[in-house]
């Protein structure tokens, strides 16, 4: 009876998907969800793939059809859930099997979620897994945190089901507990910046230099065979060439520009907060997705202040597109380097010692920010030693430098025509914060040592000094 | 013996600052540090006040001196320092007693400690203290929090000690444990704020228009009688007068531009993100420190990819002077405004039922951001029904709309020159966000349902939809 290779538990959509992957590589999958309808649906879904899928209907099922050590992948929605689901399967397990969160867990919850298994003799694993939908059922990127014994027992499996890039797969082991659902956070705030930054660019073009969708469509598919070329560029052809069919206009145009968030790339900018990380390109993003929701008060201070300008940047000449895209492309390469950053504050303040080549390799397919550009990101970072930003990386320096002049111009335009572009100038801004010799936070240094005697470096001098303080207005 | 009002524990500046003002209002204080030699120390330097200041140099004497219930007011370290101060103290103290953190902790201990205090039968206050070392001694602004009978117990100490505006003490029970504390972190955050626009500001002036640190000055000391009126602004004038004796070149120009901070800016942008408030400009500032502090990355930056470019955005005319005048009153508004606003939520999220009207009303004398603005947004506050935000007060509403054009022209100047304005571009963002009838996220929620099925709404209907989404360019 017990021949199942490892079960997913929680078949909504997500958990489904990832049951017929794992059927289709071979494997046999014990699938369970509370309410047992689902656990019918998904086996009639799955069609041929059935075969190598157990339908069970209890815990007890379950548990009597899992090859030992048990291998038991969590499906469900992030937070208690999992919880309750791990205190339902407990009492029927053994010591040594092996409880997977594959939900978008808070990290900390992974750590804590790991301690108290351990402690009973249980092992975990939490694993990120990105790609959506799609991922889940033909290839996801994997990034797995835990006991590394657990790891290999369920590593098969994983790197199996994983997506692959140029023949290799997309799953790596990330460290210790926390380190899988850490990384995926990241993930996931580095994708909260690539798409408010695509859609900066879009509204740059749509209202700044008057082009239709189909024009901007016809552009950004252009950008999918540049440096640019990623499968979100491709999904915003997509989004973009698509018609309403009930009003015939496009249906960006019909869609309420109000953006729903889930806790990840939320907590993307808390770590970096906490971490002492400037992030400020993920945090942009995570606050522009807020204050599109913010609906009400969105609506009185429209209502008060009047519609924001958008005036016109300029014609919708080559050169006009080809700053958006260079625009775009400074950007892009800013944000990741401030997500590679916090992966690697991280990693130093949990001691992991987080694989940011493996990252950046196993980003490359699967998950929803793959991209051309993650490659060099992965070759930038095996270098030795590793780039201390990968706006150092030469070939990243490079076209950051050709792509500034662009980026000035371009975001300047857009801030004195009214446009709202806060996380392409919160990239721009953060670089040139980082560029300066000098900065004007000399004066904050004045300042902190004249309300509360914090003093100050100087430029000459080793040491703490105090200014002698001129009277002023006082 | 038990003749003390109030004990001072901690005699370090901020402590002994407080003991003479204590003392000097005509209150008893007694006075106790861990090591001795400090407490000789502040009764030397008390001078005549020290009449009314009982040296302690054992907790034993220090408890005998008090009047029960007893009030120890702690001003030591914040963190750890706390709690091992409480645990010396407790074994000698009295069911009912009162503990009053007056530091700077967060609010997350304060709510934590003010349980297990009040689990023991003693009482605990979460008190903040704004106004550096000089309002600590001659008039600080104070948020209370904690129970009401013990603020009760020491409210008459506390309005005695306080900055007065007008007359009225800059004093206000903010509501339960952790509101106390959880504003003074939001009067630090909008403090980073406001301290890095008028150091963007500058930067303008300075590197933009070209003009020398005293002609600036000049500029700042006309400020003064302005809508900016503040503290700040003063001490702005201060720094920017003062020479430096060893080089005789203006001070500022010898600081090294790397700034320090304490956790409470940090925290109120954390507060911010997990409240899901946008706060962009004070997430801005404190990114700001993070990256003048990372000199080793800066100095990295600016060798791969040179030095910012920082170009002349004009002359230095009273109309282009006029204009950073109004960005920054367009910016320091708005960064006020996403402060309240983080306030408000937290208010609504812990029940506290924070007095905004109050809060506004206690920092306009004593506290660092004290400022003429603050009248008014008091003002604003006492309004019935008060406005949803700031912005949306009539009188604010105008001040925006009159700078916008101003604020518009002089950052899309400086984003081309290669100013980095951080904070500024933020708060200019962020309204033109929110004033923007319809935003691009429109193409982020296309995004969001291709890849993950999220749904969306629609402007013409009800409900959550999908995309028939056009194959693109996949």
């Amino acid at each position: 009876m017990a021949q199942a290779d490892i079960a997913v538990i929680g078949l909504a959509v997500m958990g489904r998907n990832l049951a017929m992957n794992i059927a289709e590589k071979g494997f046999k999958v014990a699938v369970y969800n509370r309410s047992s309808s689902r656990t019918d649906e998904a086996m009639a879904e799955a069609g041929d793939l059935a075969g190598n899928m157990i339908a069970c209907h209890s815990i007890e099922e379950l548990v009597a059809a899992l090859k030992p050590p048990r291998a038991l992948l969590l499906m469900v929605k992030a937070g208690e859930a999992v919880d309750q689901t791990v205190e339902l399967l407990k009492p029927h397990l053994s010591k040594g099997d092996i409880i997977i969160d594959a939900g978008n867990a808070n990290y900390r919850d992974s750590i804590a979620r790991n301690d108290a298994l351990t402690a009973e003799g249980f092992q975990f694993l939490g694993v990120g897994v990105s790609g959506g939908e799609e991922g889940a059922r033909h290839g996801p990127s994997i990034m797995a945190g835990g006991n590394k014994d657990a790891f290999a027992r369920v590593e098969p499996v994983l790197m199996a089901i994983a997506a692959r890039y140029e023949g290799t797969p997309c799953c790596a082991y990330m460290g210790p507990a926390g380190a899988g659902h850490f990384v995926k956070t990241l993930h996931n705030g580095i994708e909260y910046a690539d798409m408010q930054m695509i859609a900066e660019a879009y509204g740059l073009m749509r209202a700044g230099l008057g082009m239709s969708t189909a024009a901007i469509a016809d552009v950004f598919e252009g950008w999918t065979s540049g440096p640019l070329a990623s499968y979100l560029i491709e999904i915003t052809v997509q989004a973009l060439r698509t018609t309403d069919p009930a009003t015939g206009k496009p249906i960006v145009d019909v869609i309420l520009d109000s953006a729903g968030q889930k806790g990840t790339g939320r907590w993307s900018a808390i770590e970096a907060l906490d971490l002492g990380v400037p992030a400020s390109a993920i945090a942009a993003a995570v606050e522009a997705r807020g204050l599109s929701s913010a609906r009400a008060l969105r609506q009185a201070v429209n209502a008060a202040l009047g519609d924001a300008e958008r005036g016109s940047i300029g014609s919708a000449t080559p050169e006009a597109v080809a700053d958006i895209e260079k625009t775009l492309l400074a950007g892009k390469i800013l944000a990741y380097a401030q997500g590679f950053d916090v992966m690697a504050a991280g990693s130093k303040q949990f001691g992991w010692d987080l694989p940011l080549a493996e990252i950046a390799r196993i980003w490359r397919a699967g998950c929803i920010i793959r991209s051309r550009m993650l490659d060099r990101m992965s070759e930038a970072y095996s270098a030795t030693p590793a780039p201390a930003s990968l706006i150092l990386d030469p070939d990243f320096a490079g076209q950051i430098k050709e792509s500034l002049p662009a980026a000035r111009k371009t975001l300047g335009h857009a801030v004195a025509e009214g446009h709202a572009v806060p996380a392409l100038t919160s990239a721009l801004n953060y670089l040139q914060q980082l560029r300066a010799s000098r900065s004007t936070v000399d004066l904050v240094q004045a300042q902190r040592d004249i309300f509360g005697a914090h003093g100050f470096e100087r430029i000459d001098q080793p040491g703490a000094h105090h200014g002698p303080w001129h009277s002023g207005a006082e």
